[in-house]
This record gives structure tokens, C-alpha cells and sequence, in this order.
């Protein structure tokens, strides 16, 4: 098996990068290929004491000097950056010279650039970005979108649904993934017009407990939360902003007297491990569900140790054969869909073949 | 000055209501006018020292015997339950008996009842909840709506923009208010249909300071953040949830270690604080902005102080005369939406007038 790992474009410069994809290459028994310039690369692999010849871990390289960055619009990126690290990753994935793609560089680029060049599956509209996040009940959740598709249809969210059970229980194994609509209200008929009208085709999936409200997802007991990827987006990073907010504004407090001071020396462990625990929810990072291919974003920030949790995600979902399951899944649990979609396409194709004939006739 | 208090509908037993608002007539210097079931007020007024009859703190009573519940629809409760507290507050502020009304009860009930019986300001198509949320930058921005509309127009958030920012120039004397469309990035261009084509509007409000990301909100420098219902309550609701399960995390893992037991017993008093002034976004009330009257949604879970506090805030409302700048600053800073209306109206006045003059002709 080899992931591709895209060196450029992180908000981390690339030899951190470089230094999880080599950790990951020696621990993870899968072979990574780099892409990003060769000297940099190699300069890495010199200082991490081996040469990119004689090396014992499988690490090989995919030369590109052109970085996609974070400014970078990605529709214009994808056309004019063909030679950047990130396009030729997933062209690597594209040509089966690879099984998977991790990136930390710009989001909208790796979505822009997997949905034109790998193509959607099968019975997907719309990929989604999905963000596992830590519940209080020790277990976590699957969130999305979290910012692939700012507008959705109700048809888009319950592909959504499904592609995020398929995934908790692929990946995860959860065998009965339990499946909520992020709403403003528990009631049936609750909602926006597109959350109203979302619920009863999510009735249809087995598993649905309905809507749920984003103060008490974090407690636990759903496997999978749907939403747009606008409304994703914005409580993903209110949950960030409040978390690094809530920490910042206790060690402030902290300051004023001298018992808090020393209470929060001996308290410091305690609130390392909370923070961890919450910085988890990046490590991994993102898969991008619904293309033809496993890719993975890593959040900007990743250092080497987030990057090598991120190829194991990668790894996992390879072996996985998710991409696969996910069009079994949505086959097997939306057959209306598929129904529906195969009559269209006959009907248009008949359509078709009959002006043809007419045109031919006259 | 006098503010009704609706008694009946919070989670807390009416008698801590009660005590709320005798507090508030006693610190406040208004007249508040509880509405509720006369037997259970009496009793709460003897039971605090003092009878209805011969009280010198300025208490009144609006009769009423039944209750808007959490779990009625508030569509079928304000048709059916014309009795209730929640309706008879509302009307003594339509009558002109009163000149604020503040519930703990059903919002979406409040919000219908204030509506339909109030009227709206003229210039404003939705009336929008605002919610007062503490930056660490010590300050507070409003964000709304966070939950009248579930969906909204371009035209709708504008409004809101406007409304927001006299809100913080009258209530909390903020001279330029800075506004904010909420999105899930900081370019123009970005995000939902309904952000791009929002942004161009606000762009025509003097401290319109572009899109701002969910993450960066609280570390301040914006005064008013804009968004549509749904968004904000599923924010509201994300940092709600996210701070209590993070003090709920800290906790847990305390229990853990000898010394970090220690520490959180030396550091409870600043944790306390800390909890307290996140807690205080919800004292005080969330104000229901653009209807005919001030109008003030208290936290379910509201205590009698809480409920002082919200009385406050709807004497300030009252003495500032909120919905007249509201209306004001519609027409100033919107003249195009003013002009438009007006301009709609004369013409259909004089369609319907054409219309009624060839009907007598014929």
C-alpha cells in the first residue's frame, strides 16, 4: 500500500511534514511517497540519517516544486498549479500509482482537485468533508459537512447520512451507527425549510434518532451528525474558538491570586490532557467522503506527529476499501435513488437515440 | 415606568420568578406588573414578608390562571391559550398598561405573541432574538438572529445589521458599532448563497467590517455579528454546550490524581468565576428586536436573578427607547428599503383606489 503525502502548503514548513510521513513510513508498515521538491526531500531524509538511496523505510518521491497555498483560490489553483504537490498527489491516486492522498494544505484546493480528478462515486452529488469530534461519553462523533458544500440539497444531506454511517462502521467498527439531523429543535417539522424537509428522507435510514441539538451532541450517544457544510463549518470552529477561549480565560483567572496559582500548578497535567483531549479531534483529520479514492485532509496547523495519525486514518480507510463500501452502502440504503438515477439516465439516453433517429430520417 | 413579568412557563417553580421580580420593584426603581395566578403571588408576596394589599414596593398583579408550556406549539398555544400569562403580559404592553414585557417561557410562543399582537417596526420584515455573548477581549458582542427565523433573505440579515448596532449605541453606549456577516471565511466571495448576497448590502452600513469566522468572534473587536436564525442558534447552543462540557471534562479528569484534586480545590474559586461569566451571557436576557415594544426573552433556566437582571435590561430598553431608534435608524441607514416600501405602498393605495373607482363606474 502507498498514501501520498502532500509536503507543501501546510501552515507547518515542509520538513515537519516530511518528519511525519518518514515516522510514518518506519511504524505504520505502509510506504509513503512524498510529494514536494527532491532536494528538500532529500535534505530531510539526509538529516533524519538516511539518504533517499540506501533507505530501509519505504519512502519513494514524487517531484514537485510548485506549492498550492492557503491564499490560493482554489478553482484557479487546480487549473494554473498543475505542477504543484497537491494536484500531482492526486493525479498519483488518480493513474492507481497510489492507494490514498493526505494533505494539511488548502482545503478547498484538495476537495476542488479530488472531485475533478478522481469523479464522484456513484449515487453521490455532492462529497462531504467529516470531522470525528470527542463526546463526554468517551466515544465520538462524525460531523458533517464541514465545509465541502456551503448550499445542500435534502437529497445531498441524506447521502451525507449515509456515507457517515458507512464510514463509522467501515472504519470504526460501529456496528449499528446511530444517525442525527443537527436542528434548532427536537420536534419533528422543526427547523429551515431544508432541515424540514431532510428529516422524513432520513426516516428512511435505519438508525435515525431524529434531530438533534448542537449543545447536546457533545454529550454523546449518536454515531453521526448531518448538517450543511455552512452550518457544519461555523459550529466546528465556534466549538474550537470556545474551547481555546474558555482554557484561555481560566489561566487568565488564574493570575489574580496566589492559591489559583498554585492549584493550577498542581492542576497543570490534568489540564494538558483536557487540551489534548480536544486537539484530538484534529489529529486523523478529515476524510473526504464521496470521491473515487481515499483522501484525507490534515488540519493546517498538523505537526509531524498529526500528519502520521493522519496516513494511519488513511491506511485504515485503504484497507478498508471505503470508497467501495460507500457506493454499496448508498446502492444498498438509498435504492430509490439509484433507481431513480439509472431510469433518468436510461430515459435521457432513449430520448437521445430517438431524436438521433429522427434527425437521420429526415 | 412598569414591566410586566410573566410568572408562569420558565423551568424554574413560579414562586423563584416571583422572587425575581419583587427584587427588581424593590432595587430597580420600576413598577413591576407580575402576571400569573393571583393565589400563588399573594402567597409568595406573604411569604416574603409583605401582602398584596399593603405593599410599599410597586407590585402589581395581571390575573392569569394558565400557562404556556415548553412543549406547546407556540402557533396553537397563542390562538388557544388566550388566558395565559405569556398573552395577558402581552397584551397589558399592546393596551399601553405596560411598557416592557420579560418571560422565562416558551420563546418561540413570545415570539409569536409579540409579533402577531405588537406589530412590527416599520422598515423591518422579521423581527430578530439578540444574544449578548462575553469576548476575551472583556467586552460583549450581540449575535443574532439566534433563532426567530429559521431562514432569512439577504434584506432580512441587513436589518438585522441596523438593529443591532443602535441596540449596542442606545443600550450599551458603543458609539461606531462594528458588524460582522458571520462565515466560514474572512474573503468576499465566500460561503453560502445567502452570505454573498448579504454582504453587499451590509457593505452600505457605515462599520461594516466583512465576514468573520466563528473562531475568531470571541477573541473580540466586532460589536454586532450577523447571521440567519438557524446558524446562530446552532452557534449558541455549539458554545453553550462546548464550555460546559469542557468544565465537565476538567472536573472528570481532576477526580483522577491526588495533587490535581488539591489544585482544583485551591482554584474552584476562579473557576467559579469563570463559569459565572459565561453564565452571564445569559442574565440579562436575550431582547427581541424589531416588534412594537420592548420585549425581552429570559433563559428558561433563569433564576431570580436572572430575572432581575432581564427586568433591568428591559427598563433600560424602555427608558432608551429602543423600538423608536430602531425605527429611526432603519429609516436613516436604510432609505432605499424605506423609500422602496412606501413607494409599494402608494402604488397599491392607488391600484385599489382605481380599481374601487371603475367598480363604482361600471
Amino acid at each position: 500500500m502507498r498514501i501520498v503525502l502532500d509536503t507543501l502548503g501546510g501552515d507547518n514548513p515542509p520538513e515537519e511534514i516530511i518528519t511525519g510521513g518518514i515516522e510514518a513510513a518506519k511504524e505504520l508498515g505502509v510506504e509513503v511517497a512524498l510529494a514536494g521538491p527532491r532536494e528538500l526531500i532529500e535534505k530531510a531524509l539526509a538529516a533524519a540519517g538516511r539518504s533517499a538511496e540506501r533507505i530501509s523505510i519505504p519512502i519513494t518521491i514524487i517531484e514537485a516544486q510548485e506549492a498550492i497555498t492557503m491564499e490560493d483560490s482554489p478553482t484557479e489553483a487546480i487549473r494554473r498549479k498543475r505542477s504543484s504537490s497537491l494536484i500531482q498527489g492526486i493525479l498519483a491516486v488518480k493513474e492507481g500509482k497510489a492507494d490514498g492522498f493526505v494533505s494539511p494544505g488548502n482545503t478547498g484546493a484538495v476537495m476542488a482537485a479530488a472531485t475533478l480528478e478522481l469523479g464522484r462515486l456513484a449515487g453521490i452529488d455532492r462529497p462531504a468533508l467529516a470531522v470525528l469530534i470527542p463526546a463526554l461519553d468517551g466515544r465520538r462523533f462524525l460531523l458533517l459537512d464541514v465545509g465541502a458544500n456551503a448550499d445542500c440539497s435534502p437529497l445531498n444531506l441524506k447521502q451525507f447520512a449515509i456515507m457517515g454511517q458507512v464510514y463509522m462502521r467501515e472504519v470504526f467498527g460501529i456496528d449499528h451507527p446511530k444517525v442525527g439531523l443537527l436542528n434548532i429543535g427536537t420536534e419533528r417539522g422543526k427547523g429551515s425549510e431544508l432541515a424540514r424537509k431532510t428529516y422524513p428522507l432520513l426516516e428512511e435510514l435505519e438508525g435515525f434518532v431524529g434531530n438533534v441539538e448542537s449543545n447536546r451532541i457533545l454529550q454523546g450517544g449518536v454515531d453521526v451528525v448531518v448538517c450543511d457544510g455552512f452550518v457544519g463549518n461555523v459550529l466546528l470552529k465556534g466549538l474550537e474558538g470556545s474551547s481555546h477561549a474558555l482554557l484561555k480565560l481560566i489561566k487568565r483567572t488564574i493570575q489574580r491570586s496566589l492559591p489559583a496559582k498554585l492549584g493550577a500548578f498542581l492542576l497543570s497535567p490534568a489540564l494538558q490532557r483536557v487540551k489534548e483531549e480536544l486537539d484530538a479531534a484534529h489529529y486523523g483529520g478529515a476524510p473526504l467522503l464521496g470521491v473515487r479514492g481515499v483522501v484525507i485532509v490534515a488540519h493546517g496547523h498538523s505537526d509531524a506527529e498529526a500528519i502520521k495519525n493522519a496516513i494511519r486514518v488513511a491506511k485504515s480507510a485503504v484497507e478498508n476499501e471505503l470508497p467501495r463500501r460507500i457506493e454499496e452502502g448508498i446502492a444498498r440504503l438509498a435504492p430509490k435513488v439509484t433507481w431513480f438515477q439509472t431510469l433518468r439516465r436510461k430515459r435521457e439516453r432513449e430520448r437521445k437515440e430517438k431524436e438521433r433517429g429522427e434527425g437521420q430520417g429526415s
